[in-house]
């Protein structure tokens, strides 16, 4: 079994780095507590004898050698940025539950065949340059390092200068390494293991996503003396395509989520019909056809609604996954980890997207998940227990050892 | 007649501050650029020989002295501030065309028994602070001056602060002042009178006003592994409240018009459900007890909507004024201006608030209108013409020449 009090602490004393308003965590993506928080993840890896690789979308990856020259590694992370929001364990968890393993290998004295590589993934959140699990997107090839380094925060900032600044920009190309498997360990992010009062998901697949930008051009009016029958009205629009968005969700039920979480009006004046309106509209479902139709009827519904008010709509896809199938090899090594350290498990489908997601288009990869209280989490009162973290690091441990092969 | 070629000019000098990024102006209240207005307008008003007073809200006060020692001012003016996307007609051309009555009387030799004061209210537009026509609602009593220093802009800025940076805090109390008349030339900012072809607007009558914040409060939450069924979505809630805002307007009509023009969302994050929701309802119309059921049925509804979805909802009242009725005698020197001057003309109601509806309170006051391209303003495109321009100011002049009495 792992260390769980040592794994709790580091994670209370990641925490302190980019602390929230109320209790979690501010620390997105490139900004200056990212780079505290990495330094202080290179400092522990340092102590634990990793050393360190960073790719040229400043992804971390520390290494424990394994024992045979010929062998690829086993990759085990997960990310250390924030919401602007965000919680303790959000990603957190998954990185210094990697760290947690070696330190643990390290302790008992275990050498694997396979190198491990604790791997800290850039931008995960996407909340700060969208689409998010950037990094390991372009790792995995679906996305070209140009296109990753021209992505905008909302400041107008880039992705490519903003890696610079904090001076985690590395040297390796992105997707060179070459990966035996990956392991991601997560907070479930939804309440369905609590609910079910187990310890362990057991990660089978990931629901696919689309996130479709709306851009909506309305004519910027006076709200007093222009009278309703001359307003071209954006905001309106908008507020017909949101409750739209939640009428195809709840008639694709069950197994289909859709909402709003951005939205920018302009000029976003009291008195002023805005000219131009975006946001943004995060649809996802495990059935890869289903999240298709779904995208599919938003548009077309959304346009239907635009012209009947004059305003004027375009829609960019900012961000996009396809449904995923983990590794089965891997996900009943999960599974019989569990069993083997008499932790309660079901199957599940993680709702929210991963870097793991994108690892399993290059390399056989799964995910091991713990419950959260409420299902809450992209909130700064996401919380765990201390048990529940390290039961689900054990399983880790175990899943990652049974790979690496002693 | 007054010189509708020095207005037009001193209008096109004027648009010269504070460019916008589309034709028209972004010089709101109390920036770098105000004050640059304000320089530029005190330097042609110390040409036109006029002596400045300046209020403890930073509201201009430029005299033309009368002949009769003992006889109360007549005012004349508007405001130079403008809306972040704003016209370079709205407000300014009441200001100018208040200097250019007094420019015509020295070209002219007029003396007047009545002395004149050209005035430039401080922030008309509410745009940087709420609620607009703040100075002219302290110096009717309507606010104190405490209220008004505290108003913050979205940066968290005061007027206090800001009104003392620029340079223009005066010392005369505010509303200390007595007035003999208030007369205000403005754009219409509507469609009425352009398409009944008139050249001058009578206006009668301003509509009354509630500016409603509403603030949601729902539950952060991820967007993708929060089942529909555990959403607490503000943002939701507020699509709603939209949709039936734009209901009761229409179901309140003729006369009645309501809308949205400033949404924020918190976190503001593509993948979270927002937590905090604040936006305001515009709402107006002519008729006071329509008004005030409005607003009753508007937050009545809005506390069901948002009880259904279990959001919170809190509303303030952050902007007011009851329906006005301008002085009868100085409507009908207006609208006998005109036929004197030949211009086609009609009654209007004004759709906008104005510091006339403040000065109003404490003082004989009325309006002078002209019409404005496609009914539009609040928008950089607001356009209107010379001879529109000079139409008004010819019957302000005519107006206030038979007020202040040679
Ligand atoms: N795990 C997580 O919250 N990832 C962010 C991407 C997403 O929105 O699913
Ligand atoms: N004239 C004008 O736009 N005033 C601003 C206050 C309002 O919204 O009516």
């Amino acid at each position: 079994r792992i260390n769980g009090d040592r794994l709790w602490d580091s994670l209370m004393e990641m925490a302190k780095i980019g602390p929230g308003v109320a209790g979690g965590n501010n620390r997105q993506t490139l900004t200056d507590a990212d780079g505290e928080g990495r330094h202080l993840f290179k400092k522990w890896c340092d102590d634990a004898g990793l050393t360190m690789g960073v790719d040229k979308m400043g992804t971390m990856f520390m290494t424990r050698p394994g024992t045979d020259p010929d062998a690829l590694p086993v990759y085990v992370g997960s990310h250390l940025d924030t919401q602007p929001t965000g919680g303790k364990f959000d990603g957190v968890l998954g990185v210094l539950s990697a760290l947690e393993v070696v330190r643990s290998m390290n302790d008992l004295g275990i050498k694997t065949k396979h190198p491990i590589v604790v791997t800290n993934w850039a931008n995960e959140e996407g909340a700060r340059f969208a689409p998010a699990m950037l990094a390991s997107g372009v790792f995995a090839g679906v996305h070209t390092l140009d296109y990753a380094y021209d992505r905008k925060d909302p400041e107008g900032k880039t992705y490519g200068e903003e890696l610079k600044r904090i001076g985690w920009q590395g040297d390796e190309e992105v997707g060179a390494r070459k990966m035996h498997a990956y392991f991601e360990y997560h907070i479930e992010q939804g309440p369905i293991l609590e609910a079910e009062d187990k310890q362990i998901g057991v990660v089978t697949h990931c629901q696919g996503l689309w996130w479709l930008e709306f851009t909506l051009t309305g004519r910027e009016a006076h709200t007093g003396s222009t009278p309703m029958a001359m307003r071209v009205n954006a905001g309106l629009a908008m507020s017909r395509i949101m409750e739209m968005v939640q009428t195809v969700a709840m008639e694709n039920q069950p197994g289909a989520v859709g909402g709003v979480g951005q939205v920018f009006f302009s000029p976003n004046s009291r008195n002023v019909l805005p000219g131009k309106v975006v946001f943004t509209v995060d649809i996802r479902t495990p059935d890869l056809a289903k999240l298709n139709a779904m995208r599919a009827r938003i548009e077309k519904e959304a346009a239907v609604i635009c012209e009947g008010l004059g305003v004027g709509c375009s829609v960019e896809a900012v961000g996009h996954f396809d449904p995923v199938t983990f590794d089965p090899v891997l996900v009943e090594r999960v599974r019989k980890a569990a069993e083997r350290l008499g932790y309660s498990h079901m199957n599940i489908i993680s709702g929210a997207g991963h870097d793991a997601c994108w690892a399993a288009k290059v390399a056989p990869a799964t995910m091991v998940m713990c419950p959260c209280v409420g299902g809450l989490s992209h909130n700064e009162a996401e919380d765990i227990s201390r048990e529940w973290a390290a039961a689900g690091a054990d399983v880790l441990f175990h899943a990652v050892l049974e790979t690496a092969e002693i």
